[in-house]
């Protein structure tokens, strides 16, 4: 890939990367590690300059070693951290501040490309875009990274997306979803359309559900105040899992790579289309016990840790296919996975006088990677009865993924899209709106009737969902075991 | 399974099991041991009685001792070998030795089920199976166990056919193939039938060539006189190839434990009848270097010991779709495979704007069972280019089917079955005869014309070969590295 | 065909064809008219003689006369006549009578190919095999044709099937089931196997349901005493609809014109094996009103003249599909017809904006045979709304096919079948074993409680059942109107 | 359809259509009547004006009468033609002329919606438009209609289209391509997407060919000066038989009646783009005999008057189907066609022991629509052999389609979709310059190597290009004759 890039033409021009909100937690925690990545990985071009914007005055030399301390210890390490600078001003709209940014710019060299990484409050996108325009100038691109949220339901969105249009047009604008930086995410395409097997097998004729799960373990611990605001749907069903959805609904592009016609993604937002508001009856709402002991959390919180819901994609492909979205906070285990759960085996129960569990895809994003098959096989030995096991690929083992450089973070990969050009990998305002679109009114009832979720325990499965699921479409097989590669004690054959 | 099979109606009759040609090879590296292996796992009548008959005189103890050799150490040895006894007769025509074995039988029990295992030539089943009939008497069923070679071609094996009929109907017959008593043999339904994505996937429309292999990794070894008279053809294509085969192409059974009904046999000659006579040049032979060198061979020998031979099953499943079948000895590695290779991701290579490499599941049925499809990913990395890898199930990682317990053997399997009844993994007459007329018109030819293979050097894939194979359908992924559970090294990623 | 058929073995040998109940109405209304028929097409050998066995003594011309009744009138009709003999006996035990048939048929020639055609009761199909076979001798195959009812529940049935198989074995009888002779019944293989888009769509993965429908629009006319007995099951379902069911679900032969193979029966009697026995909660009954009032019917009569019931075959093909028969007498027209309803085209009615009515392939046995499929158009002119219309062939537009030169009766073809030894239309014991093992327990069922039909008025659809029928899961297009080649009016498009 | 437009929004609106090139042939063919159906069928407001403009002087009377020639007899006619008013330039880029214009409309409804029909040549379009834009005034819709040719190549094209943009966006403008209003075209995607029996076959797991056919009886007839300057596929297959292909080919549209999405036009546009420029190897040129002597065509015109010609769609969809497309003068009948062949059924040629011909779905566009797909039957009677026959609908058999109200012209229902702002059935510009993209280099190329087209003979199939045709894919059924709904003769079944 290093030989790929090096020959690209923004490869050899002179790049300014200015990050607003240069002290803060996004920057420390992603922004610079990332950079420093891509630097080390020889994918950013010979000539860069950092800039760090913050309102708080800091030194140069006070930057470097803030930055530095996010770094992991390297060779390189100082050499990188030499083409910091930092400069300071009174707000995002500070006009002088900027035109100082434009001097530094320009002094650098007159002729750059130059990106602007918004690691700040959604609510300052507007000032900060429409301050650039007026001050930073000079030839080479311009290009700008936004983070979530995007907005809090359809209006607010719409109108962030207005504001920043008066300054951008939307080829200049990079909208982070950091699941579509995520291995396993932008291995969808791939595994859906170069192999025969998934491709022909992909819809509603073979497919029976699809099962998407964001778990976490921990609950807010004491930081509750940003997630209360949001909820679970806000703050993770809406955008990163309805995201993947998109990638493993839409329709094939005709070309993988084609940045320019930003076909992927006009695919993605018909999918999109595709699906109505979610009703009502069609979700399940939790909250842990516990969430409002959290002190910055308000004592009569109804807000959602948990959501499972239900929702159609109503075209040629999926028609009756039920797509279950399930996210939660203080769970049971750490996990964020797709399952594509086939159809019976038609047939199989009769001839085989036994139930045959349903095979099952999946495609575990975190942790550690791995894409299995639940694959009935004749139980070894003398019985002819079947049984459940696997088909696996686990990336640990195969590829060595536990390792950064095999497996970089998903800003890594993000920014590198950024630089490139290639814009399929962000989310485009039609999707915005249309995901919106789609969680709206619900979200506005919800509130409106102040819905109480279930409560349920710390460390659990959440709440009792299990039924509904089933009802949606989606059988769990208890009897199956995930033995993640390891031999199956002969009791459990 | 001891379970079921303890509360079979046989299970609590006597048993009498009789061995012709006791002092041989067979008997003892497969009868003896399969026996004992049943006997400790429980899964023989608590009442039963092992005879073995041959020419030589010899005492009981002594037969006794030699059996012994062929077990395994264990506590249940010695009582297994005091259910043992010995007579021997002129020949397999002496009825008054038979009589005597008959008296045996009444004595142990006057009803008692009887199983005859025929571990002596062809040439003296037809005479062994009358003298039976002349002589042995009394209520319980009685089943005879063959082994090939079945006749050398198809008239030849009619009349062993028919001289056996005279004295046993087809019932009565079962004929050993130890293909069908491998574990990834009788997986092959299973696989088939309670997968929805390999039953949807199990046609010319998914399928663009199956592949069978099997590759010895030594010769004759100075043992070559049998072997020479029938050639690999005969010894390993025509029938476990070709057993193997049918189970790939069957239609699906109604039930999968008809043993009454017939109706997997039905299928398997189904398959056979839609083949027709293969072709002259649909075939490559081959003769390693210094096969004639065996003593036991003649020197100017042209007995193929390598085939790779294309054939059709003119189906509506399968029409188009070539079958290759390939066995050799004296090659590279030891290996016997199924190789079902999928067709083109559609339109791919233009998405991808590289060509993507076919999906293939192979099933190796040994050494060390196991199952994957290669399947393409995305590069890991910041790269989007599809690779090739696989996800697999490993059965002796997953099942530690390194232990015959868990992984019996073949024989041990196959006599089970015989002991059930369970007639549905043994070859039926008519399955003989189909396959026969699919070989005899080549074998004839090519004895008629006294073909000579190519010669190949010793532990090398046979003679050249891959072009003609492409040829025929099946794609060699030259760049696929199969790394067997290990991880890839970054270099080849 | 008479290029074809004149050139076989059997055609060039003598042929008796022996009619026991000669005096029948069986005989009169259907054999003679079809040996006439064959006769008139050059489809009989030349050397052919015909002898009418009964009780009742008559004359050669007389029996002449009698014969000639039935036939059109025809040039060829007095030579036809001419080859016909008559011989009366005291009953069908009558060994000196049917050794004066054996006698006739040596005169005619010594060798000679023998048809018995059983024109008689069922109750007289044993005794008449034994007669036969004690006295009819001679070179020359002997086959017999028989008609239903063949027993009237499993156990009756395998009684008249042993009995039978005392005198001759099954490769002898022909037992006639005259659907098998129709045309569009022996069309439904060519229609499956010879058409790719009807082989594709043949299962579960696009069939909604099957429906297989036989009405009459008149009652038993007082002469319901036979009927009464049997009932609509037994008359039209357990034998008619199942032949054409399993014509409908069977899996492909290898071998279309397999007379030797008998592949098509084997495949024929799965579909049966696949078929659970009806349920009671699965059958809707019906008695029309008035049907008591025909003297020959008890006054309390409860047997049904109607029956809608629904079933499963239970094969990875038909896994959920629902098969509807339905059969009634004194209903709204006379129908024979069997309706393949494919599934919703998927997201049509999301993507139309309306619901987009099924597809159906409709075969239409009788009256006027056709096939269409109910296919949905833009509703033609301004409007894009879709409408259903129909892509269909008419056999009497496109073949001429209400001359019965171009479309012979059942009967005719059938018996040229037997005279060819092709069997395969014709029903074997197996077959009819297991058809009775399917409805037996429901019948015993029905008479052992007594079940009351309900009562529906003559002329109608029958009694309600349009509910269950769509529970069943095949939906009604009550928008849809059949034009049958016209054109329809404007205000209905 | 009157009631649903009659409820839309413009239909309440006064409406000034304007006709540039009022005197010409294209308004006199095809604007009038057209203008005149919607006017009877009462889908015109009720305030409208027609206004003609042209540079010859004329009196509205004269216009009118002009106008009237073209109309039916009709009661409405008088009234229509009040109407009608004319006005007179120095050319299309008179803005006093078209100030008068304005000023009529202005004086008819100071608030109007104003269609502007450019009848004009190509060369005029720039200007016109920009002249409009430049004096005309006032609130409500202003929409362009623009005729073929768009351009001669890849370049001119786009020249047209950016002098276009300059004046006019592309939402304004509606690019007619009357094929994209024949009821069989607007029927494809109801046939396509509303029929599961077609949705399920409609890729290259089914379909072995795609055969666009364009045919007429008749040459240039001493006009040939501007068809010379074009050829056959600038004329026909460029834009007329490219447009039915992405109809064809296209993937489905989440919403049928999406004329805000546009998302036909943009699934259309991806099909172009999946097609790589044509291969001149990939083509056959025709001449008819006698073409040069058209006094209008140069002596030694090398134009082509007849082209076969093969491509492919690289999608996963279509992979591996050529798409063949055909279009000729002076051939044997007049014919437009789609023809869809299926490939081979499966096996059956084996199981029929003869060859069976492929099904072939055909839907005529002209003369006579009507869809009919080509379908094995057994051959009627005695015979198992399979014939083939064909279901089918005739759209003047079922719903009188021969009557202009019940099948309005295309211009009619083009003008309609204008009038309702449904741009879907227009042609976007992304598509003109795929499509030029597509065929540029092969037309440079003949043009630049002069290459000479074959001779053939007028009132034939064209130059020899069958075995070609068969080559690429597409295979004739020589057997097959084609009865157009009447019976067949006996001797040809």
């Amino acid at each position: 890939i290093t030989a790929v890039v090096s020959s690209e033409d923004w490869h050899f021009a002179p790049l300014v990367i200015v990050i607003l909100g240069a002290s803060g937690d996004l920057a420390a925690k992603k922004t610079y590690p990332s950079l420093f990545s891509l630097y080390t990985s020889g994918l950013l071009p010979k000539q860069f300059k950092i800039i760090g914007y913050a309102r708080s005055p800091k030194t140069i030399l006070a930057f470097r070693g803030h930055v530095g301390k996010y770094l992991s210890n390297d060779n390189d390490k100082l050499r990188f951290l030499q083409n910091c600078e930092y400069i300071n001003g009174q707000s995002y709209g500070d006009e002088d501040a900027f035109r100082t940014v434009n001097e530094a710019i320009q002094n650098f060299s007159p002729v750059a490309n130059k990106l602007f990484y918004f690691a700040i409050p959604a609510s300052t996108f507007a000032v900060s875009a429409k301050t650039i325009k007026n001050t930073v100038s000079g030839e080479g691109w311009l290009r700008i990274i936004l983070e979530k949220p995007f907005g809090h339901d359809l209006e607010s969105c719409r109108k962030l997306t207005e504001s920043l249009a008066e300054s951008y047009n939307e080829e200049s604008l990079y909208r982070i979803d950091h699941y579509l930086g995520k291995e396993m995410v932008q291995n969808l395409m791939t595994l859906r359309f170069s192999n025969l097997y998934f491709s022909r097998l992909w819809d509603t004729q073979s497919i029976a559900a699809v099962l998407l799960t964001f778990k976490e373990p921990f609950g807010t611990d004491g930081r509750g105040g940003y997630f209360d605001k949001y909820g679970i749907i806000r703050d993770i069903i809406q955008n990163h899992l309805m995201q993947v959805l998109c990638l493993i609904a839409m329709e094939p592009p005709v070309k993988l790579d084609g940045s320019s016609s930003d076909q992927i993604r006009t695919n993605k937002v018909n999918v999109l289309k595709a699906i109505e508001a979610i009703k009502f009856e069609d979700i399940i709402l939790g909250q842990y016990e516990g969430y409002r002991d959290d002190p910055t959390v308000p004592d009569d919180s109804t807000t959602s840790t948990f959501c499972a819901l239900k929702l159609h994609v109503n075209t040629p492909r999926w028609e009756g296919v039920p797509f279950i979205l399930k996210a939660g906070k203080a769970l049971d285990e750490r996990k964020a996975e797709i399952r594509i759960q086939f159809k019976d085996a038609p047939g199989a129960s009769f001839m085989f006088d036994s139930p045959c569990p349903r095979n099952e895809l999946v495609i575990r994003l975190q942790p550690r990677e791995a894409i299995y098959i639940k694959t009935n096989v004749k139980t070894p030995g003398f019985s002819s009865q079947p049984v459940q096991s696997e088909l696996e690929v686990d990336y640990n083992t195969r590829f060595g993924a536990s390792d950064s450089k095999t497996n970089p973070d998903a800003y890594t990969r993000l920014i590198l899209e950024v630089l490139r050009g290639r814009s399929a990998g962000f989310v485009r305002k039609d999707e915005l709106e249309e995901a919106w679109r789609i969680f709206t009114p619900l979200l506005h009832r919800i509130e409106r009737e102040n819905v109480m979720p279930q409560i349920y325990p710390q460390g659990t499965r959440g709440p009792e969902h299990d039924v509904k699921v089933e009802e949606w479409g989606y059988l769990r097989n208890s009897e199956y075991v995930y033995y993640n590669g390891s031999v199956v004690p002969k009791s459990k054959i």
